[in-house]
């Protein structure tokens, strides 16, 4: 298969090099790195196995990119009003998309320029890009994968879906399929507005945030309002989800959200994709949810003016 | 009269410095300055006319202070805990005592410590110690009082009131008496909480979190949280209250909270009094209030562990 990555981060990185180990013709678009990467190829230090890609397909610009058979976009959310206007002509006919990005909205962002299977999936996995065209994996790696359809409904495991899943496979990565994806969206919502809003907020690690009561009550405020506004999507996240989520994190290694590696490296933060389009979804559906919309409104006031940026 | 003052900081130093030039015997407790008020007495730098008092009865200790008609409980609330077991010998038996602090429910908890009539105060000034022993009062100065009664009811106008409004008005201050001390007191905190809150939160003067829209929203939300919160303890607020109040804050010369200049100084910050009180109320009558419990724990987070201190 020939697969394209937008985004040459730590998430299209990594899942590119597997990829273009088992076979596939793989092309980046890659920016910054674009110079160092054509010299020195990929490095990938991961902890299911190290890869070193001396020679890829780099592309500086989406318009220098071939059609694909699959696109992963794994650009930053921030950058996607700069990229999906663009995306058509980097897909065959009979391509299809994998969207691997956190929040909730852009399946249907994206549908404004493409009709084809739209496949859209979440990484639960600790990478970073630590230097120019070299990316850490210290953890995890396990993608979920689901099919969008246009009227929000489960799509259960579709021809696509499987097609995906085994290409994943085949490449040695860990994928689950979830019938639903938007109850696998809400569900990471659940763990990602919290924490990725006041990681921020307070500078402060997941074991410290669930340390203060009061900061360990806000959490479950905010997963309850986040659940709420779920359930008018008619998705069910049930109270033991709550229970069972905040006594895995308080278990966890400490840990650094996207959203605070973002602060801490002036890079743009998913403000929009994480908080205000699950905020803009209760306002909708006439929902009270003073947390979140507190949470929104100092992120806003604090990194709105840094929310978009070019990939 | 004899007077005393305890927290001799811009409240207690203005103040009582009108109340000595107007011929009264003033006793403060100074702690930190105390030797340099000793020497050099104080210095009122003020819109409403300038004071020089070189020589004043300063007391490093409150057992050194003499049994007063009135005693003025000036300091931060945040030292409540080290000064109200200590003030029956301060008082004789006919004085009474004028609690000028933000919040609420310290009037509860000075009950515990003496009997005497209790005359409570809220000072809409702007005015700040700049150095020691000189305070820089640069606007406003108007003093709102009322008599606590431990039923909680509105005391109306009482004759230790008139007699308390009487002894300002004759030291050329600005006086005006609430009915119902309460009432104030939740007014007050429909303002305080917000712009206390977002002004240390996101570091920021009163204009800049209003012309930012979410956190104008925010704003909004809080306040409509304290509305409901004053209506369970019996106290209306009104709608057009809210929107008054937001209108003339923008009207306002940018404003840094007193939450903010003692963060910007390292003080401890009124935190329990300002926003865990209400909080505490809310819960006690079951009512929801998320966003106050957003702001209560990212205050209490970041500088709880400074909450307590001495005067």
């Amino acid at each position: 298969m020939r697969i394209g990555v937008i985004g040459t981060g730590a998430i299209g990185g990594y899942y590119g090099a597997r990829l273009q180990c088992a076979g596939h013709e793989l092309h980046y678009l890659i920016r910054s790195d674009y110079a160092h990467v054509v010299e020195h190829g990929l490095i990938i230090d991961s902890c299911a196995g190290d890869m070193r890609l001396p020679q890829v397909n780099a592309h500086a610009h989406m318009a220098h990119m071939p059609a694909c058979d699959l696109l992963i976009i794994a650009c930053k959310t921030t950058a996607n009003a700069h990229i999906f206007p663009h995306i058509a002509p980097l897909l065959t006919d009979n391509g299809s998309v994998l969207l691997l990005q956190n929040g909730i909205g852009e399946e249907e962002h994206i549908r404004q320029y493409i009709s084809h299977p739209l496949l859209s999936g979440l990484c639960f996995i600790c990478a970073q890009k630590i230097q120019p065209g070299h990316i850490h994996h210290s953890d995890y790696g396990l993608m979920t994968i689901g099919h969008w359809l246009d009227d929000r409904s489960a799509a259960g495991t579709t021809d696509a879906l499987s097609h995906l899943q085994h290409t994943l496979e085949s490449a040695q990565l860990e994928v689950t399929v979830a019938e639903d994806l938007l109850q696998a969206r809400w569900k990471k919502l659940l763990w990602n507005v919290p924490f990725n809003a006041l990681s921020v907020l307070l500078d402060a690690h997941t074991d410290a945030l669930l340390a203060n009561p009061s900061c360990a009550e806000l959490v479950r405020i905010l997963m309850t309002e986040v659940q709420t506004i779920a359930a008018a999507d008619n998705r069910i996240l049930p109270d033991k989800m709550i229970d069972a989520m905040i006594h895995n994190t308080e278990k966890m290694v400490p840990y650094a959200t996207s959203m605070k590696v973002d602060a801490d490296q002036n890079r743009p933060l998913e403000i929009d994709s994480i908080l205000g389009a699950p905020l803009a979804y209760a306002k909708q559906a006439k929902l009270s949810t003073p947390a979140l919309a507190s949470m929104y409104a100092q992120l806003h006031f604090l990194y709105g003016n840094s929310a978009q940026t070019h990939v």
